[in-house]
Parts: C-alpha cells; structure tokens; sequence
C-alpha cells in the first residue's frame, strides 16, 4: 500500500466521531456508506469503529413546497451489518461484540485512498485469555456502479471453537444524523419486503414514501469455511447465520456482496429482479477488489494532481471525497450537486450553488461528468420558467435550494442555536444562482470545444438566464442605470437593510456584474449560432429585436455601487456601521456565525459593515483582473488595479469567514493578484472538513465545493490556466508554499495534457494520440508556441 | 406553405388506408401518432379521414422471455379523440360525423413536412343541404417533447345552430394494428384513473401491466368561443362537452393541448401533477405552432439534403419520419432503434440491427443522438454479458432481437401464412449484430472525434464485442484457420444445412470478416488507450496477453470460404443446388419470401444458392473496395477487384430481394464500384415505403433502416464522404440520376460544413465558427486543400 494515499484516522480525537465517520464515506458517485451515528438504532455500533452504515442516494424528492423538512436524500437499506461472537468450544457463548464492548484492545481504522478501500482492525481480549482479531475491508465498486462489498476476517488467537456471525439487511433506518432535524419525521422507506434464498443471497425491497421510488438490494453473504446456519426475515429486513469454525492460527471469512438498484436507473426494469441477478453472479472477493483498484487507478490517473507534503495528501483526498460523489458513473444520473457530498444529510442532499466550485475541476479531469451535471441543470429549465413566470418575470429563475424537481426548496424559517429562535429565512432571494450556472455553462463550452452543447442545451441555458435578467433589470430613470432590487447576495448576512420592512437588499455589485456578463455571454452566443437555430430560439424564447437591444442595453448600464473608493457590496452598503471586530473576536474566539451571536445579543448583522463570506471578492473568483477590468469598462466604469486592491483589503478586513467557500475564494483572489497572503488562505480552505473547521459540521457532511475548489485552486489558479477556442492560456504564479506541482488535464480532444510546475519553469506535455492535434499554448498573454501531440515543451518563468 | 415540402395523400390507393396511417404518423423522437385501425373500437373512426390516433412509446418492455408476444412497445392513451355533430336551429340533431358518413362529400389529407403539421379537410353534405366543412390541424411538438396539439375547425355554410363536439382521452386501448399478432393479448394498460377539472383540463393516469411504468396525459380542451357543457368519466378515459355556435360565414374552433408524462422521465416526479400543470400553462395553439415550426426549420437546417425532382420529395420524406422516431429528444432517452419507427407495431417495437443503417446519418447530421444511441446498448453491455457467459462464452453476445432489458427477445416460432405452418426460428443465431454496434461506435468516434466516447463507453463495447469473438472463434487444425460456427448471417433464408439436425451455417462470410475486423480494432484501440484505462479495461474484462494474442491470431486467420471464384456466402455454399429462378418468378410474380414459397411446397430455401437480402455483399456497404482488399490481405486472402466483381455479380444473380435492406445494399454496392446500375437499386430503396412495395408492410410502421439509409447513400455514397482524425475524404461517385445534390453535416467541432456536387464540380463551404479550425479535405485519394472556416472551395471533378 503507497501511504502517501492512506488516511489514517487513529490520530483522530475520540470526540470527533462523526467527522472521522463522514471522512470515511466510501461511493462511486452513484451510492455510497458511511458509519452509522452513535444514535442508530443498531445500538451495538459505535464509532471508532462502526461497521453498520448508512448508504446514501440522492435520487429522491420526498416532499415538494416549502416546508422546512424538505427531504431530497434519503437514508437506503443498510447492507453493511454484520454481527458476531464467539462460541469457545470451551466455555460459554461469548457477548455480541462491537467496539464499545469492555474487551476491545485495539482499534485501528485507516483509508486507502488509491485503492478506494476501507480497513478496520479491531482486537478483543476476553477475561480468559481468548482473543479474537476482526478486519473489515469494504468497498463501493467503481468500476460496477450497482456493487458493494465487505469482507469481514476473524483470527482466533488462544482458543478454539468457533464464530458466530448474523449477516444483517436493516430497511428500518432513518434520516437522523442531523441532530436539529430530528424533530422532522426521518422515516422515507415503505412497503418493505424480504426474502433469504437458499442461494446464500437475501434481498431487501422497498419505495420511498412521497416519490414511490422503488428501491431493491440483494446481498450474497458468503463464509469460507461455509457453513451457514439458517437464516429468518423481519419485516423490513432479513437476517443470515454462519457458524465459522476458528482454531490456533487460522482464520475465517464472511463477505458480503450488495448489488443495489432503483427504478430510476437505466435500462427500466425490476429492481428487485435486477439486484437478485446481479448479487448472484458476483465475482470472489479478491477480483471485485482488483477490479475496484483499477478503476481507482484509472481515476488516479485522469483527475491527476502531485503536490508535495501535508498539502499534497489533503489534496489526494479533496479530490477522493469529489469522486465519490461525482464520479463517471454520474455522467450517467439525473442527479446535480450536493453541497454536502454524500457524506452526510445536512441541507438535506439539497443542491445550492457550490457546482461553480466544483464544476471547473471536474471539466478539466472528466468533462463527461461536467456535462451530465449542466444536463441536471437543463432538465430543470422548464421549472425554473415556471418560477420566473410565477414572479410575474420572464427566462429561466434557478432556486437556491432544489431537490429532484428543480422547485425552490429553501427553508423559510431557521433555528439560530444560540438563541433559540426561529427565524425567517431569506436566502432564497440568492437569484445569482443562475449566472452561476450560466457560467459555468460557458466555461464547459471554452474547455470542451462542445459545440452539440453549445448550440444545443447549452444555449438554452445561457439565454434563458439571461432572459431572467433581462426581466429582472428595472430602469432608474434618475441614475440613467438599470438595477437589480430586493436580492440577496453571496453574503448571507445581508438578507435586508436595517429597519426595512421588505427582505432583500439592491445592486448588490456580484450579482449585477455577473447578471451583466450573462446579458454580453448571451447576446455573443445568440449572434453566432447557425440561422435556423437562431430563429427557433428567438420564436421560442420570444427574442425579438426589442428584447436583444434591451438585454444589449442592460449588460452595458447596469448599476453597480462604489463607496470611499471601493465596490460597494451594494447599494447602501458604506452607509452601514463598522463593527468592532477586535471585541468580538475577544469576546467570542470564533465569531464565524456573527449573525447567531448578533440575534442573539438582540442585534442584526444586517447593521453592520460585515460579511458571512466573500462576496464582491466573488467577481475575483470568477473572472481574472484583465477579464474583469473589461466588464466594469463595458459597464462604464474604471476598475483600475488600485481600486480592486482596496476593495480586496476593505473585505478582507470585514469578513468572518462563516462559510468554507471564503477562505477559498479569498486564496484565489489574492493568488489572482500574486499576493504574499494567499497561501494562507488555501491552507484554511485546505483543513476546513479534515480539521472541521466549522467544529461540527463535517460531521454533517464534507463541503463538497471547498474540497473541489482547492483542487481547482491548485490547478487552474495555481497555473493560471485557461483554456479557450484559441488554445491555452498560462499564466502561473507560483507559490512558495507549493513550491512543484503537476497535473493532468482535458482539452478539446485531448486527454491527459500535462502540466509540471517548477521552481522557475513549467513544462506543459501534450500526449500522444490518434485525434493528434497540436496544442496553441500562450504564457503570459506573450509567448505563444505550438506543442504536438507526444511532446513536450518547457517555459523558463520570470522571477518573482 | 412549400408545395416541395408537402406530402399529398389524396391520390393514394384507398386500399392502402393503412400505409397512409403509417406515413401520416406524426413525432417528435418521443412520442408519436398514427391513425387508428378501421378495427380500432372507435368505430366511427375510418381512413381516409381519421381524427382518432394511437400515440406510440417505445419506452416498455412488458415481457421478458421468450415467448411470442413479448412487447415492447405499447399503445399509450389517445388523446385525439373528436367526436362532433350539427345541431341546426331548424331541425333534429344531425349524426355524430365521420369520414364514412354518407354525407362525406369530399376529404384532403396533406402532410407538411416542413411544419410537421398534418392536416385534415373533410366537407359534409347532408340531404337538406347543411354544409359542414372541417378541418383538424395535428401537431406534435418538437420543441418541447412533452406536447402535442390538435385544432378542428369547423365552418357552417347554408344553415346556422351549433355544433356540439365531444373531446375524448380514451385509455381503454389496445395492441391491435397488426392483424398475425390480434391472438395475443394485446392489452397493456391497467390502473386507470380518470378525471376533468373545471379549468377545461381532462386527465388519464395509467401503468403498463408488466413494467409498472405509469403514464399520465392531461388535455386542455378550448373551444372559441367558449361553451362547455360538461365532462363526465368512464372507468378508462375523460369526456369534455362543448357546443360551438355555428353560422352562415363564422367559424368555430376545438383546440386540444395534450401533455405526456411517464415515470421514466427525467427530472423523475409524478407523471399525472406534471402533465396537469403542464397541460395547464400551454400558450395558444398558434403560438405553438409557430414554435413548433421554428424547431422543425432547424431540424431542417441541420438534416438538410437537396436533391431534384421525385426522389428529392421521397428523401424529404424518409429524413421527416426518422425524425418522427428518433429527434435531438431521443438523446436524453434510454431508447434504441426500433426497426418499424414509431409508425407501427410490427416486430412490437423491438430493436434489431437496424442502426447499423441509420446510425451514419444521424452522425453526420445529429451526433447527439448517434451518441444516445450508443449509449443505449452500453448501458445494455451487462445483459449482453450475461447472455455470452450463459452460453458458455466471454465478452458480449449482442441479442439479435431486445427490448428494455436488453435481453434476446426473438421469437422462437414463426408463422409461414402461405402454409399456415408454425415453424422453429432460429434467427437468433444471427450474432452480427455485435459487430454493426462497434462499426457504428468506430464511425462515431472517428466523424466525431470524440474522445471521452472513445476511451469510456467506446472501449467497453468494442473490447467487450471482440472478446465475444474471440471466444466464440475455434481452431481448425485441419486447416490450420479459426472458423465461427453455428450462426445465421443477414440472409434468413439460410439457417441450416439441408437436412441437418442443428441449426445454423458454419463461417458466413460476412460474419467473419467483420469479426476479424471487430478485432483488428478493438486491438488498435486498447494499444492506443491510457495507460491506467488500459490496466483497468484489462482487469475487469480480463485482457491478458494471451488473450490479446489470440485476439491478433484470429484477427488474422479466420477463414472465409470461397468457391468458383468468389466469395461464398459460407462455408458449402457452393455445394448448394441452383434455384429455376425464371421459373419462380413466372409461377408466383412476386418472389420477394421466396422461402415462405418453398417452404409451402414441401421445400427449404436452404437447399438453394438463393439469399433473401445481401448478406456477403454487405462487406461492400460497411467497407471501401480499398479497405475490404486490405482486410482480406490481412487475413492472408487476396481479393482483387475482379474478385469482388465477379461476388456482387454471382449474388445479385441470385437475391429475392426479401428486405428493404437489400436494395439499399446493393445500391450502396454498385455506386462504390461506380456500377451503371446503381440507380436502379436506390431507386427501389427509395419507394419501399411509399409504395409499400412488400404489399401491407409499411402500415405495420415504416422500414426505417431502409429511408435512413436512402438518406446516407445520397449522402455519404454519392459523395464517397468518409470522416477520420486526418479530416474528411471525398471520393465522388456522381449518378446521372441525381445530376445535383447539397447537403450539411457536422464533422468534430464544425457544425454545418455543406457539400454541393454539381455536374463536373464538387464545393465545400466550412461555416464561420468560434470554434473555428481549418478543415483538410482529401479529393479520390489525391488532391489534399485546406478550407477555413468562413470559406469555400470547388474541386472539379474528373470525367467518369
């Protein structure tokens, strides 16, 4: 095993349970397993050291409208259970062990990243003397999407007789490892059936209870010595017995196969049917398991990315967590982007915006899945029409919050712990969710070269949004600009101004901007499609002449804020009282939830010159400062080099960094500018869910877009590389901190173009292939040069 | 309206109501409708002039097995019905009105291929001289996929009162249209639940007996003016009542809005919530047409093929109907190829291998769905698996005949109706159908370039396609060559040696050669993969070396069977005894089931050099003479041109002519070989349909290989189009027939590259892009020129 790719949790502080069990989801971007929480009913199994699990699937849209206890993830049969004990042929039955039993020894639990696998060891010692040596090896197949698999190993050292082991699966799980949601009923499964065969395979169906999704696992349980022992039926599960001869030095085995599968998966047919089958026909442990480290190894190779040291092995598994999620199987999946991976069931597997972090990695590494994802997003077009039609507005209005059916899902209200009240919630007002998509759209097409896309879906997208923003945009006669009122930005803690009787606040300058960029992507793409496409979009859409000249007028006066020489993050903004952060952070130590301790103080962070997280910055983010200088040029504004400095440093200094997405955003930026801090904040965007930073809610979930991000950061801003229908774009600032780095990445119809960055040099290696085509690079908007597929070329980089 | 783009029906046959049915079917790749069968229980509804329709969806699989009478594609609820009647001022209520009043005074139906728009006049005449004139209005939405639309018109003349009108969603429908089948049952649909609204919107939930699928359509019904007076339910379906003032020189219209929801759908939901708000927020009827109109322009645009005269209007007709069935919507399905369309229930939807003579069409002009429709038989790889290892063999045994579950759904009995015998069915031992996917899957990628297909999917099928053959090769030491044994080539005709116990004929040559191509490729393609998909594709489809060197051995040293001089179709051929074809012909005209003719005279057709379609010469439609030459060098066989003459000549000699594939074949055939009969072949190809030239077969649904393949003679065989990583090559082969022809495709990145073959000259314009690259055309092998996009280049064409 390399241990460069093995995350050993044995370090880990006891307390920190539930981030050491989320940590240690495994999936193959269609289901995964995490440890079961503490509170599970199956009360044998605790952490460290769980081996019953939740799997996840974010298929499902259990309750439409806009109650809070919305539920878009729900908990699948647990098929990971497994109990034992021993039964000495000296003595009596031993107790069901699990790892809080008092004879427990030694528990050691690590994750091999290369290999997607995960191992447990656990040593009992008994009062006599016996004891009894444990490994579980489980895996969620990446090369066979529908497939799991456990081997569980016993050695016996100083008695003999033999193990009892109970091959359990549990349809009676819950959603409850959120612990402010347990008040919300947690229960999803219905019509639970169960069978055992005679065949060693047992079988589990059910359907969701709102959406009738049907639901089937099977699991072959298998014993080496075999020697079953019967088996019997629950009414949500089924149960099989073993009794496993264990003598001096020799061991024995059980292992579980699970093949599990949905009426929602492709071809249609029986569920049940079709994971009875499946787990049937199942190959011995040992293949599954080399088959599953060559799809890794695949993996490895595509989504490549070699940095040394403690940062190196964070990034190895950022980018192992995001394949989980989102891996090539995805591409296949009506599914989008949970903010919280698979990991955990905080938001509820609801899809917010963090794709925009997300989707650029996965467009350099497996543009397939890239692509299914904005596919997602296409799928919903007809709902997000629906909600601009609702408003009275026109285009597509994407929700905040969504689930299966593309409905806004946002919470209307929400609990502030600290002072216990509930609270009406504005963030649905987040209407930047669609210039988020827009972009990332775009972004897709620049990298791609996918002109089916582009004309196709991902024209409709582009326009729609725009078309959104085209009705949104109201004229202001007096300012002789048009506006964008009664939103709420990236920064959540601006939902209203201070006393205002309507939530929401106007211009805030992220959104305008970007709604500007929308309205000039737009309008660029529409002039350039192919007459006849144009014609059915414009008939379609209702483009007519005076809707383009409007959106052309727009994207060019859209108001945006200035206040002491500085973007205004909006309108109003540089009126609102500076907070004493000194005193805060004194009183407080962790003051990244300022908007619970203000409420709870009786005071609103809406008062406040004060950010949740990078919001004007966000323009930073998206857009490279020459980039950027041309949008404010075309908005008719000067956005010289010393005005974003001082917008950078009038942020930096007024953020709490309440979301993982800032410090990320933060090191982008201040990379973008080469500035001496930005390591500072990839580092803390780096540790955010493997320190859980937010104490607690990695737990909950790992925060999918942070983990994507860095890798991103790594990458592309680490590079500065961008990619166009001209070819690539280099413009590396390096970092001392990150002194070397190479990566592998996608280009138009290349594969596994690679990247090495040096002290002083970087070389850029295009692959030999059969689509040969050579590659334009440009280094630092100067020197251009033409690379051929199977060579190599090397940039000597200018000192700092 | 274009007259070029309008299909007439007034001056078919009306014996043939049943084929104008079919060619009336109007589609939008998702769903379609046709006419019903004079039998159909509305029995006032007759050709010419039907206003009830069944919609088809291919979407079910409702058997598994192998029994007759699987089915595969069912009748949805129809949405179309009308029933209307006069209610003068001066006078008793008239009949319910139908095309077989006696009334009927005159009846047009015309088909607008440009619009996709059916239309339907009818104008009645009662004996005290009341005039009604009507006129239907059907369209199937191609820009959104859920919708279809109906208006009836109705217009007074010599009277004045009202017309009453009943709009009916009868679900209460049946598998009937194919008379052989009308023993099975035919009955699909259960579960019903029905209802009518006060918003004027009726609906109908359903499921599929076997499947489970559910199904809802909800119809808003308006008239102008507006006068409901009432609805009502039956246990099936939903009634809404209307009575339209009717006078001297006023109109009145029924506009019905259908909306089609299953639970196959993406985003998944709840069919009948989404059809009802759907049905609910249509925007009128002209409005929707307009848009409709706008889709199909593009459609249009990007299908686009100009060629003069009749057979300019038959390939207009074929492109209309492939987009009926398979429509840039058809790439967001899991649906394949049915070989009848969605114009009928013949062979109940299943899915042959008929794309190998449709996919090269949609590739140029719509890789999206070329791409969807690989990816229908990759998500079928696992029970293509499965049916190799219950054979006892590797890799993936491609069934013959499937539907959704991808399993072999081909009948085991089949009908002779000359003898009324029932007789065994062994063509599914025809095991080239693996070999026309991967053909397919190569020509995608290499007109596509795309490289994600090529290394994911791509590799799956193709590898795993080779590894069937690999396995299913043996040694013969004997003659020291590897022989494929017990299958059925193309030609149904022969599925056995004359007298002989087991089914089967022994190394048909076309099978052969394309399995040793098969394997030339799949070797190419795994040597040129990335390293670590490489070691991936080899673990999990256990490519060891030894594998791979038989692959190699038999690629080269399969054995193809010749006698006198040509190719023989396989092995024994030869041996056969030669058929009196004259005196067949004269005996019985029409000698197209030539074995269904012998068979009833106590003979086989197996005892007779006698094939029904192109089965060796089929090599000379996937293969250009060049590279056919040098795929039988590599196997160590020299087939120079006189060879290859003197096969096409031995075989035409002797073909009935039994499937609409055959000539289409031999067209492609002898344009390769610049044949002066070349024309002849695709003319016949050409009416197959229209003039349903197998006497009843195109109302049981189109021959859709057959008008997609007509498309792509003219296309890429008239202008020998081939498409590769190096650019395009062109090798003309003018026909005097067709003296001009243009015609767009896309190719990589470019979209609408458009080729005009003029008498003497040949043009290439490369649109303007910003995805602009140049483009390298290869004139006959000889002159290479670099056009850029934006621009045109002529090359004069050599006198033939």
């Amino acid at each position: 095993m390399n241990t460069a790719f093995t995350w050993d949790f044995n370090g880990y502080d006891p307390e920190a349970e539930r981030t050491v069990e989320a940590l240690c989801t495994l999936g193959n971007g269609r289901f995964a397993t995490r440890g079961a929480a503490p509170e599970s009913p199956a009360d044998e199994v605790h952490y460290p050291g769980t081996y019953a699990a939740g799997c996840y699937d974010r298929l499902f849209s259990e309750v439409a409208g806009e109650r809070v206890g919305n539920e878009d993830m729900v908990n699948l049969p647990d098929w990971t259970r497994l109990r034992y004990r021993c039964l000495p042929d000296d003595g009596p039955a031993g107790n069901w062990l699990s790892a809080d039993d008092p004879s427990l020894r030694r528990h050691e639990v690590s994750l091999d990243l290369r290999g997607g696998v995960l191992t447990r060891h656990l040593f009992f010692r008994d009062g006599h003397g016996r004891r009894l040596g444990v490994t579980h090896t489980r895996l969620v197949h990446m090369g066979d999407p529908y497939l799991a698999a456990q081997r569980t190993t016993f050695h016996g050292h100083g008695w003999s007789g033999a193990v009892e082991a109970e091959s359990v699966i549990d349809g009676d799980v819950t959603n409850s490892g959120v612990e402010r949601y347990r008040g919300l009923d947690g229960r999803h499964l219905t019509d639970h059936r169960a069978g055992a065969g005679a065949d060693g395979v047992a079988w589990l169906s059910c359907r969701t209870r709102s959406s009738g999704t049907r639901i089937a696992v099977a699991v072959r349980t298998s014993s080496r010595p075999l020697v079953p022992v019967g088996s019997s039926c629950t009414g949500t599960g089924a149960v099989q017995r073993f009794r496993l001869p264990v003598s001096r030095g020799r061991s024995a085995a059980v292992v579980k196969c699970a093949a599990l599968y949905t009426s929602l998966d492709r071809p249609s047919g029986d569920p049940l049917s079709l994971a009875v089958e499946h787990a049937s026909h199942t190959p011995s442990f040992e293949v599954l398991l080399a088959s599953h480290r060559a799809a890794w190894e695949r993996l490895w190779s595509q989504g490549e990315l070699k940095a040394p040291g403690e940062a190196g092995h964070i990034l190895r598994l950022h980018l192992f967590h995001v394949l989980q999620t989102l891996s090539p199987h995805t591409a296949e999946l009506d599914v989008g982007v949970p903010a919280r991976g698979l990991h955990g069931e905080a938001y509820r597997g609801h899809v917010f915006w963090d794709e925009l972090f997300v989707l650029p990695c996965l467009t350099l590494h497996f543009p397939e899945v890239a692509r299914g994802l904005l596919m997602y997003r296409h799928r919903r077009l007809p709902a997000a029409r629906d909600a601009a039609r609702r408003a009275g507005l026109r285009g597509a209005m994407f929700p905040w919050q969504s689930g299966s059916s593309g409905a806004e899902e946002t919470q209307t209200l929400h609990l502030n712990p600290r002072s216990g009240r509930w609270l009406p919630d504005h963030s649905h007002l987040q209407r930047h969710v669609g210039s988020a998509i827009a972009w990332n759209a775009w972004r897709y097409v620049q990298s791609t070269g996918d002109t089916g896309f582009a004309q196709g879906p991902g024209a409709e997208l582009l326009l729609d949004i725009a078309g959104y923003w085209g009705a949104a945009a109201t004229y202001d006669a007096d300012r002789e600009r048009y506006r964008i009122r009664g939103v709420v930005g990236p920064d959540e803690y601006h939902d209203a101004y201070p006393g205002a009787a309507a939530p929401g606040i106007d211009d805030n300058a992220y959104t305008n901007v970007t709604a500007a960029w929308v309205l000039a992507r737009a309008l660029a793409l529409f002039g350039g499609l192919p007459e006849a496409r144009r014609r059915e979009l414009a008939e379609r859409l209702g483009l007519d002449d005076g809707t383009l000249g409007r959106w052309e007028d727009i994207s060019r006066r859209l108001y945006v804020p200035f206040h002491g020489g500085v973007i205004s993050q909006f309108e109003g903004y540089g009126e609102l009282a500076e907070l004493d952060w000194d005193a805060y952070r004194s009183r407080y130590r962790d003051i990244r939830r300022l908007d619970r301790i203000l409420e709870s103080e009786g005071d609103t962070v809406n008062r406040y010159q004060a950010s949740k997280q990078a919001d004007a910055l966000m323009l930073g983010y998206l857009f490279r400062p020459a980039e950027l200088r041309s949008l404010f040029d075309r908005l008719g504004y000067r956005l010289d080099d010393e005005t974003w400095r001082a917008t950078v440093a009038h942020y930096l200094d007024r953020t709490s960094h309440g979301s993982t997405l800032s410090s990320l955003v933060h090191g982008w930026v201040l990379a973008r500018q080469k500035g001496p801090d930005a390591w500072r904040y990839c580092e803390e965007a780096l540790i955010s869910d493997v320190a859980d930073v937010q104490g607690g809610t990695t737990g909950e979930g790992i925060h999918l877009g942070a983990m994507a991000g860095t890798l991103d950061l790594v990458e592309r801003g680490v590079a500065g590389l961008e990619a166009g229908p001209d070819g690539l774009r280099i413009d590396p600032t390096p970092l001392s901190e990150v002194p070397r780095c190479a990566f592998t990445f996608c280009y138009r119809g290349h594969r596994g173009i690679r990247v090495r960055l040096l002290p002083g040099r970087l070389g850029i290696r295009v692959p030999y292939s059969w689509q040969a085509a050579p590659l334009t690079v440009c280094l630092s908007g100067e020197r251009v040069v033409t690379v051929n597929a199977g060579e190599e070329h090397w940039f000597r980089l200018p000192a700092r």
